[in-house]
């Protein structure tokens, strides 16, 4: 059986590291001391600011040991994690892993779920520097993960004024149709869907982010104010406006939205599955949404994946978060995404 | 009924925390931008470097809910976690709270667990400055820690020489004899065990953090290496000199060790609780483990809580961690202490 410093030594091979022994002898800004010790050691450079963020991801809440592969559930707790570095127009550098499992889980499961870490590390350019492990019923992942970005140039909610024009990156609500399909299929079926139907699950299972798209937009300071699109666009359109302190109106036919093929138009049915709302409501996606000051549109134009965003609709004076209809009828737009609270 | 956004103010009401609005203003180095971000900013000043680890502190593994009041939860969580600062030398500044909690703790034990957070905050230096909050089964809690140290005084696990001679702070075992005490009583008495013998039960519910002697020993490069006894002093100084590449031998009779009292001598019996086993293996004390050469000596005298210090013995060459008795007969000290996967 492992102790804690053969699980702590399978982690640090398993994904992108900095240890103890290299590290030291590196001399220029960078983590100086990483893995090993009793907390890692950074020494800044000059010309970055540093972005700090975390979060959970809870077998039983946000998965399901039985049911999602090991290699996505370690994929997307990194890839979740990380969103909010670019969503602050910042670059993705090293992370913290606070990781707990049951015995049962320090075999191949924890193999499977660090190769799956290992390939989000590499994607998002991540190295591993520290972290925590201990034993619990379920498998519990927290992570801390830290970017860096120009100094001043850090992106936040706040800075959207009226006349912007509001943009979201990919299509919304696909996230929300993999879940709705894992959760229809049996538990011995999980595999097979998988395999069969690996394109429409991917942003459910191996969620992409925009992390070259979300550091242009800050390095170039296109955008006046940015969130990532984790709760649901209703919900993060609305903490994107609290916070700048405006209104803002969308237009629902303009919503990039999934697309739900035939294959899956039984399943539609029974759940009353409407893209349009999974495209408000539904979260998970991970897609980026900013404001773009009207005289920026011309930057935005040279932005990596601009062919990936849609201008939604634009940020007004006032409070309010308005949808319009195609006939131009607006309503509230109430936040009805996620909260695990409620 | 709560939702995150409600909870999200809780908490940033509830400990000293950083948050969006006031931070903003402020130009000099710290922290620009606190909670209620996706990410907090953090402009690094010239004159330190950053040190940072993370803790998991979970129901059921580390405490009990049912039993362990929640105040002192909410200081333990966050005193362990910021053990590893003072560890490097370095002294605390921010830390970071990922918390997953059941609806019914969201209420008076949410109040109560943020009131030992705050006390525990103000007495270790700390402001919140971002988290996550979920809901889970049971309670969880996941700490981020931000420290800062003199460029280049950062004091690692690495550096122990031959000759240096081995220091530890406090008594040993005190936490393990408050765990007894905790086990043994009946689940309706631990109120009143609490009030009758808060003494005795201190360094288990709210452990007391070297900060200012870890800082000392830092800044004034007074340790060569330095490990925190949260695993149990076996475990951690075999961490430290295989860190080192050295080896160690301590004197049983100078370890200081927990006293237990008359009213305790029935449990000690019935556990068979020894004090030099519980000073060598006992976890969860947070006491300071250091080496510090002999030139140094002088300056050491020098520093905070130099009175509760003990030389227990010094580094050697080789790698073998020595234990002599008090006829000079030495036995290899084996690490015994706490292994979450044991």
């Amino acid at each position: 059986m492992d102790g804690e410093d053969q699980l702590i030594e399978k982690l640090a091979l398993g994904v992108p590291s900095i240890g103890t022994r290299a590290a030291r002898r590196i001399a220029a800004p960078g983590v100086q001391l990483g893995i090993g010790d009793d907390a890692a050691v950074i020494v800044p450079g000059r010309n970055a600011d540093f972005v700090i963020t975390c979060d959970a991801f809870l077998e039983g809440v946000h998965f399901l040991a039985g049911r999602h592969p090991a290699d996505a559930v370690g994929y997307k707790a990194l890839a979740r994690a990380t969103s909010d570095i670019p969503a602050m127009g910042a670059k993705p550098r090293w992370f913290l892993l606070t990781l707990a499992l049951p015995q049962i889980r320090t075999g191949d499961w924890l193999a499977d779920f660090l190769r799956g870490m290992r390939r989000a590390a590499r994607e998002l350019g991540l190295q591993l520097i520290g972290g925590d492990t201990t034993r619990f019923a379920s498998v519990l992942s927290s992570i801390t993960v830290l970017g860096e970005v120009a100094p001043g140039h850090a992106v936040t909610r706040a800075g959207a004024r009226p006349g912007d024009v509001l943009y979201v990156s990919g299509r919304l609500g696909r996230a929300q149709l993999g879940l709705e399909m894992m959760r229809n299929s049996a538990a011995g079926e999980t595999a097979s869907l998988i395999r069969r139907e690996s394109g429409l699950l991917r942003q459910h299972l191996y969620p992409r982010i925009r992390t070259r798209l979300g550091e242009r937009l800050g390095n170039r300071r296109i955008a006046s104010a940015m969130i990532d699109v984790s709760d649901g666009l209703s919900t993060d359109l609305g903490h994107l406006c609290a916070a700048s302190g405006v209104g803002a109106r969308i237009w629902a036919e303009r919503v990039p939205r999934v697309e739900i093929p035939a294959s899956q138009s039984k399943l539609a049915c029974k759940r009353k599955l409407d893209p349009l709302q999974m495209a408000l409501h539904g979260g998970d996606d991970y897609e980026l949404l900013f404001a773009v000051p009207r005289r920026r549109a011309k930057e935005l134009r040279r932005a990596p994946e601009f062919r990936d965003l849609t201008a939604i609709g634009e940020i007004e004076r006032g409070s309010r978060v308005l949808l319009l209809d195609a006939d131009g009828r607006a309503k509230p737009l109430r936040p009805r995404g996620w909260d695990p609270f409620r």
